[in-house]
């Protein structure tokens, strides 16, 4: 397989006829050939329509034939070998061990969504049985599965070219649901977008799936975004991204003739709460594993810490003194395009021109789109008073907020917006304060986290890569881990039917051998 | 206890100072007093600090605390004993035997909650431990838990003055999910809504809960119903009522700064399929039993049989003949409100003013509010080309849509927005057809069943009353049964938590002694 610049449209190449875009190399910000024609209204009315016919083929395949649709991509992605992870290379500018470690995290996603469908208790099927001789009245058979909501809108990621991308978590739950996707792609990775939405492509092919079951379109500008979140055969939309990208598609399902639900994860500056018996124990420690986590990829990471809180005091002191020592010999890293390098700049320089802001440490400086590590510190008032501090800097930039006592520090969280994830670093003589932050804590974030960083996102059951609003645009949801299948699925319920018109899920035989809750308790 | 006429703030008796609104007497359209001084914006404040205030103790109660807390609320609703039922009543127009047995769903619904939460299974509990030897990276602890949103604001139904209304389902879901709630009482029944209003209050302070875990609100205007929704110390909605009131309500909370989800249930016309095998077999007998539910409770039920969808044939002529006859036999019926009764004939009148639409029967003619039963039909290419037609009429009317054959029901059926839910009536003959109706059926509504009605709503574990749009605003989500309490819930994953501080519900001696998913796999 090989980048040929085309649309994927069901089993079709489609060369677009709107305006092309090009992958970037963004070590050197020169064109990537060949062009990527830009999808047309046609062209997504086709993906659409594509999308609604396999639906209903889609849904009703066997848990089993699902699974091995999931697997069978993770293997077709593998195969590309070095054809994808160069290219993904050159469009991404992060280095080989990164592109290569997020394939695997991928293939990883793709794999657990195979099991949890084979687990089957995605389905959440229920029996209550007929109670005829119930009074007053009798009581009906009622049955309950989760059914897939419909074609799924997936929006990939700058920062994750695999890992939340074409055949990301959102596509791979969704499609794990049994909901057919329609990824645009991501402008900032097109080749890379392209070969894997060919493994994709092929798997459903191998797999003998109605061809409408993915779908891959490229477009230069907005138009394909906001006409796929219109288009009345969507039934959800999966985005990573900007605040800004976010909100405007959760506008447009909103006011769609009938709305439906927006997973965004958009914006989080991540807050690392240091307690003042951590910095006394191990300041100069956290400070070090501190600019570790910021400079990771850049620091183009949604759980980069952005935000430093902590008690003033000699430990405080030697976290400072230690973190700005080792940022000094950050080397500058090449960002994911030149718009996130001049994001990034535009962000340091609003902090450096603030006056309340001091600056404590910069990187070291670099070439073409190579962004530069930056440290800064404000006091908690200032900070408590000026809102423009609690935006997110995408990069590796951070703020140390420097409090008086634990409750300013309760009083910065206070004024945070919703976050994915918050850190806090304590000894056992924290834990009493470490209590009440947390109940505080939990009310802000998705992940809670002790004694590290945010920037691992496990793939697990347990995991919620999630949050309250701005973090993203519904907090009951996960982008990440098992749970992520949820958001594609919804309730119905079955009265009185036959047997043989029950869904297997639901059959007196249980065909599937799943777990399943009868009168609300669980038989496994 | 006695109806006063006040706002319950917290623990206070409030006398609102903004227009007042009365109960009226449905069966005669007379004030009945006392009057109900309206809530102002000062009133909606208090009400929403003290939620804000009571959220972190009350969601930090023991399940058992919450749980008795619950069941206290039943039993003090049981205590008003006739001063409810009789004021219930007055307002509704409703019979003895439907309020008090709306009475009992009332309690057994607070006590199905009280189970759930004792049951604890609803904190989705998750563990998957640390892997310290892992390679390339070591796995950190995680653990998951559901934690409630945050306070709720319910708006009581004119329908079910009891069930779904102050202490209804929506009211028992959220504080069984640790949410304070904040009522805006429907203008239709205040006196009732009080008198619950009172028993909520009372259960509080002899369970010695936080006062802000519950107030009620009276207004006889729409000024605070906006302003609470917008309030951003409330954190999600439930609302049951019109599909204008609904839609109004998503859009202010689409609005706010942060987003909050709201639960509205809406509209439904829940289409009844006659299927030939069982209109040959027993046509005139399920013509009957059609009316039956037709009927039952003057229609003033969201899952009312408003469309039945029939193949033509002799079967359907005996449906129609029975249904007309007993149709013609129903006794009008005092509706819960003078606005709703006329809403009620305005939509009556738009059917017989419709050229293609012919009338097929009325029920009895009756007194002031009482509503007259009505039965139309329309050919299935009208009931294509006509929107209008597909609109609810709230109350005992319907229309037969005649289709010359299956492929015209489904074509019928694609034409429908989203429901509550569907019937199919069928014989063993009709199985084939039977299962692609299903599969059509499933992407409309919440509940499907066979060879009944959908008037009666079981309180239980695998219910779905919900729907797509604009059946409910949320298709994810269900108002009646164990799995409403999941509304107001979102998971928090907690990384590397010592024991001491992790929530009890994630401790590895489990004190609690619920379910929970390790590494995935449920254990008991």
């Amino acid at each position: 397989m090989s980048v040929k610049g085309f649309n994927l449209i069901g089993q079709a190449e489609v060369a677009g006829s709107n305006p092309a875009l090009w992958g970037i190399a963004a070590a050197t910000g020169e064109r990537l050939e060949p062009g990527f024609g830009g999808a047309t209204l046609d062209d997504l009315d086709r993906a659409c329509a594509l999308a609604r016919e396999a639906f209903n083929p889609y849904r009703e395949t066997s848990l089993e034939t699902r699974a091995r649709f999931l697997e069978r991509i993770a293997e077709n992605i593998l195969e590309l070998g070095d054809t994808l992870v160069e290219r993904c290379m050159a469009e991404t500018g992060l280095p080989r061990a990164r592109v290569e470690g997020e394939r695997g995290r991928t293939m990883g996603q793709l794999r657990l969504f195979a099991s949890v469908v084979r687990e089957g208790s995605f389905q959440d099927a229920r029996i209550d049985r007929a109670m005829p001789e119930r009074t007053p009245l009798p009581r009906a058979d009622l049955r309950l599965r989760n059914i897939p909501l419909g074609p799924v809108a997936v929006f990939g990621a700058s920062n994750f070219p695999l890992a939340f991308s074409v055949a990301g978590g959102d596509s791979a739950s969704a499609l794990a649901a049994g909901c057919p996707v329609v990824v645009k792609a991501h402008s900032a990775h097109p080749g890379t977008s392209e070969l894997v939405g060919q493994a994709v492509q092929r798997a459903v092919r191998e797999c003998e799936l109605p061809e409408g079951v993915f779908s891959l379109l490229f477009d230069s500008g907005r138009e394909i975004a906001q006409a796929l979140v219109a288009d009345p055969r969507i039934k959800a939309v999966g985005f990573t991204g900007s605040r800004v990208g976010g909100v405007a598609l959760m506008n447009i399902a909103a006011a769609r003739p009938e709305p439906i639900p927006v997973y965004a994860e958009m914006s989080s500056i991540n807050p690392v709460v240091l307690l003042p018996g951590a910095l006394q124990e191990r300041g100069a420690q956290i400070g070090q594993a501190f600019v570790s986590s910021l400079a990771l990829g850049a620091g183009q990471f949604c759980t980069n810490p952005g935000l430093v809180i902590a008690v003033d005091g000699e430990g405080l002191q030697n976290f400072i003194r230690s973190a700005s020592e080792a940022l000094g010999k950050v080397a500058a890293q090449t960002m994911l395009t030149p718009g996130i390098y001049r994001s990034y700049c535009h962000g340091v320089h609003s902090l450096e021109s603030n006056a309340r802001v001091q600056p404590l440490a910069k990187g070291l400086a670099g070439g073409i789109n190579q962004g530069q590590a930056a440290l800064f510190m404000v006091a908690a008032e200032d900070f408590l008073d000026d809102y423009r501090l609690r935006e997110e800097v995408f990069g590796s930039s951070s703020l140390v907020v420097r409090c008086a006592n634990i409750v300013q520090v309760r009083q910065v969280i206070d004024v945070l917006e919703g976050q994915l994830t918050a850190a806090l670093h304590l000894s056992p003589s924290d834990h009493r304060a470490a209590r009440a932050l947390i109940a505080d804590l939990e009310l802000k974030v998705g992940r809670i986290l002790i004694n590290g960083f945010g920037t691992g996102v496990e793939v697990a059951h347990a995991m919620v890569h999630g949050g309250p609003f701005p973090a993203t645009s519904d907090s009951r949801t996960t982008s990440v881990g098992s749970l992520a299948i949820e958001r594609f699925l919804r309730p119905v319920s079955y009265q009185d039917l036959p047997q043989a018109l029950l869904p297997p899920a639901l059959q007196d035989s249980n065909p599937e051998g799943i777990a399943r809750r009868v009168e609300g308790q669980m038989v496994l």
